[in-house]
């Protein structure tokens, strides 16, 4: 049999939003690669060799991965969530560029997961009901200021926002100054949703009014769903209406 | 046992997208809801008793399934794709703010899905691999106005986006008019993708430069995603590098 590339997405941690697709990969798979929190949950569902990996080496370990698929190794590269979504699948294709012509004729396919802002507003309600955007808001590989614009920008149009990565010990400072800048186009009272361990036993949903959210309200491992002037609560849920004005 | 009410996500088409959350809600449910097509496939997964009913009924559907599920039924109220994204979770929460106080109480649940822009995605490579949006093109509940400007800003914002429901025999003009605005915005190069029937093995995708795109690319059933001035191509895939300057 030959080799295979798959980038399969685990979703945001229960088993039960695993797709069947990524289960038959896994347990295909001669070999898994990613972070090592990932390929251990992977490591449940296989039998494959694993190579866990620190975090920060995307392009090395997307490198080794294409390799080990050009020697006819059936390769699983796991990511959290959705590959495509500030995961593993870009890192794979810029390896790939930067890689031997022959490797652009491998069997790679892209599988797709539920990423943590999709899983976080499924248990929130519906706060991305209508026209949203995903930020990434580490500055690790693009500069602070064109982030600035971006949020700024993703105000005035009108989009429920989710925030991955909006905080880490390298960068303290970033979310709060985010929550500045919505602070100067959106209405005080628009709800800001931290999600944690989203679909995890110790999930935790916190909600406050954007005039009261804080920067150390979040951390690398929070995704941050902003509501529009236009998200309403209903019970315990809080959703962002189809109609708009 | 007592009622609940879930809106369960079936994914762009494919079993094999399909989660075991949904399965396991399908197979408990005693009713299942929801536009005729998904209760069709919804119907080859439980042994439920199925409404099927029209589309643009969103609401009256919604009230239906809280009702049912107040007089103690179990109750799946079916999306395509993800509930969450431009489908019936808003319209259920709608449906709850107008209904009797004590529906309140019930047991709902919101089980996310795969999305199309995410199966799209992953057929394509990575284009949604940097910040991206999503943008309903469809004004039947909200003004074109309003469209109109967030394209410009999303545009001005440098995210990759996706847009759900570009054009249908009611509105066969707005798509085109929004690549005219796009093509104001951004150059010409930047792939723009049409993907129908993704997963599914009629799948297509096809990609042209913006400059060469025209309305009738895209229809009713086509998921359109347009990359960003720094999308690139490897081999067959297209991806946007995680880098951004």
């Amino acid at each position: 049999m030959s080799g295979w590339l798959a980038v399969a997405g685990l979703g945001p941690g229960s088993d039960a939003l695993v797709t069947p697709e990524v289960c038959t990969a896994l347990g295909d798979a001669t070999d898994v690669i990613g972070y090592a929190p990932y390929v251990a949950r992977a490591g449940e569902m296989t039998r494959a060799v694993l190579h866990p990996s620190d975090n920060r080496v995307e392009f090395d370990r997307a490198t080794a991965a294409l390799r080990l698929a050009a020697e006819g190794r059936r390769v699983a590269v796991v990511s959290g969530g959705d590959p495509g979504v500030f995961a593993m699948a870009a890192a794979v294709f810029e390896a790939l560029e930067a890689g031997p012509e022959a490797w652009r004729a491998l069997d790679i396919r892209v599988l797709p997961g539920i990423t943590a802002m999709l899983a976080a507003a499924a248990a929130l309600g519906a706060p991305l009901g209508h026209d949203f955007c995903a930020i990434n808001l580490s500055d690790n590989l693009k500069p602070w200021e064109r982030i600035e614009t971006r949020l700024r920008l993703a105000a005035q149009a009108g989009f429920a926002m989710a925030f991955y990565n909006p905080r880490s010990a390298s960068r303290p400072y970033q979310f709060a100054r985010a929550l500045e800048i919505l602070r100067g186009e959106l209405p005080g009272t628009v709800p800001v949703c931290f999600a944690r361990n989203v679909s995890r036993p110790d999930q935790t949903l916190t909600t406050v009014p954007l005039a009261e959210a804080t920067g150390e309200m979040a951390d690398m491992r929070t995704l941050v769903i902003v509501g529009t002037a236009e998200t309403r609560a209903v019970g315990r849920f809080l959703y962002t209406p189809r109609r708009a004005t």
